[in-house]
């Protein structure tokens, strides 16, 4: 039988530029019941997501803002401990949205099961999760990235970036990651073979970094940050330049009128660019295609998937604000405890 | 005969901010003699182009920098006044590029007969010209307006904006158009049919007023000038909104770094925009179709063509700069003279 006592960190105080852990507040609870046609779950790996900051501020953003003193949002995977639910049998292993929690009540919907290739389980909600699947369908099925073709990839060694720089490597492009420090750049370059790198914190300009890494410019842009990298981005595409704009991370600390924008709408002319913005939920059709060829790369060494796994539900705040600090290689998750069986 | 002299206005100082008369300078030469293979022609209609002002900083930007003292550039139509080329017969009416004078030398490329459809002539640097193809093209063809859609235009008096907007309204979308002025605004309405018309000039937030006037966002934008009103349009897009940028005329004045640029890019995830740059030459296996239509439209009287026709060379200066104070209604072109049969 599961713990009587259900910790769960609260979203308890509107933020202001970075985030702070006393912005979080960890509280008990007793452990709630289902009730008929619900089930109880139990948090393995909860999810810490950078884009969860835009609903922080109390403002609506491209998300409605979060309410003071719910549970953060996550995804999560987690076990079955109690069913009162036709479909669902204790010990199974579900992926879902429940939060920065230990336990969590669920009618059923949202929920889906982790199938035996998604291992480790963690997985499920990260290289076959929202990262993996916006970085798969990001690049295959919006960008359309061909051989040959360089692809600029901001966040390179983040959930998103590290899984869509590969798969551009995959589709025979050449690969400049942009991230923050050397180590997450020779990580890149050594792990995820990406071309080149660029190291955005020892760079005076970021544009004339850019300029040396692609001297024709960029075929594509996939943009997790947007700001500076954005602007310099767009001064270095090639005519006819296709961006994705699939996270702001740079913005999303920004009080409004803060944000430094896009400053050059008219290189949209010059190069005719294209720039779209994205979010995965609305491409669900490729989900099955998207989970089942990743996880033949997986096998084949094809897909390197890297996570930053932290110990202990008491310290998701801490690992959110690290977030913003650029202290994650790859998908940022906390491990809260280990399945039955 | 032709007269001996040729008359040529060149561009004279670089620009700062607004264009103004004392930017150019009339010049009188000898008329240029056609050498084997060339020939003479003597322009009809010019055209005063607001995307020229990109050229006269002496900067380039999405156009190279335009060297002082060069004759201004311009679209024409011309006369064929001697012919020293197999192909070109004097007495032939030609549309090209031939500048702000009264004759020219041509080789024969970049020249394209004026077919008895394009009439008056002057339509031919017209709706048969680059603004009508462009807004063909960009409505039908990269937008793809279709029925029940919601477009909003900008400069929707100009030549672009008026050919874009009464095509949107023939492939059945309701249009909302942006002009400065009740005179235009009324014309738009009354003339080319459109659904609502917002004066820039008398509302004190485009963007409330466009949220007045498209309750629930626009699906399309198509843009002709940049600045506040792209902004404004980017906050009351629809869900998937398309964002053409086809001119950019309120920065064209603009120092580097003084332009608005684009400030929410978070609103290209939230409403997964996509936002095209747009340069109609690159879409020439489109013409074709794009004239016969618009010849049949203009004679079944479903669209209805306006020109702002000033008369004399020695005026092209002024109407350029009155194209930045919004004064045309329509293309603008000078006529310089009427062909000879």
């Amino acid at each position: 039988m599961p713990d009587k006592i259900n910790r769960r960190i609260l979203f308890s105080r509107l933020m202001v530029g970075e985030p702070r852990v006393e912005d979080f507040k960890l509280i008990e609870e007793p452990r709630p019941e289902p009730g008929e046609g619900e089930l109880l779950l139990r948090n393995l790996y909860i999810s810490i997501d950078p884009g969860s900051r835009a609903r922080l501020s109390g403002r609506a953003s491209y998300v409605p803002a979060k309410p003071l003193g719910e549970v953060m949002d996550a995804q999560s995977v987690s076990e079955v401990v109690l069913s009162r639910h036709p479909d669902f049998r204790v010990g199974e292993l579900v992926a879902g949205y429940h939060g920065w929690q230990d336990y969590a009540i669920s009618d059923g919907r949202r929920l889906s099961w982790i199938d035996s290739r998604q291992r480790p389980i963690s997985t499920a909600i990260g290289v076959f999760g929202l990262p993996g699947l916006s970085a798969y369908i990001g690049i295959r099925k919006l960008l359309k990235v061909t051989a040959g073709e360089t692809v600029l990839i901001s966040s390179a060694a983040g959930a998103v970036g590290s899984i869509a720089g590969q798969i551009a490597k995959i589709d025979g492009a050449q690969v400049v990651g942009i991230a923050g420090g050397e180590k997450k750049c020779d990580f890149c370059q050594e792990v995820y073979g990406f071309d080149q790198m660029i190291d955005y914190k020892s760079e005076g300009s970021i544009s004339e970094a850019l300029k040396r890494a692609c001297l024709k410019g960029a075929h594509v842009y996939f943009d997790n940050v947007g700001g500076e990298l954005l602007n310099a981005a767009i001064a270095n595409m090639r005519r006819f330049g296709r961006i994705l704009i699939c996270g702001q991370v740079a913005e999303y600390n920004l009080e409004p009128g803060q944000g430094i924008g896009l400053r050059d709408v008219s290189a949209f002319i010059s190069n005719r660019l294209d720039m779209r913005g994205f979010v995965v939920l609305d491409h669900s059709e490729f989900f099955e295609e998207a989970r089942r060829t990743m996880a033949d790369w997986i096998k084949e060494k094809k897909l390197m998937v890297r996570e930053h796994i932290v110990e202990g539900l008491e310290n998701a705040p801490r690992a959110f604000c690290g977030l913003f600090r650029g202290e994650n290689i790859g998908r940022s998750l906390v491990h809260l405890a280990d399945p039955k069986e």
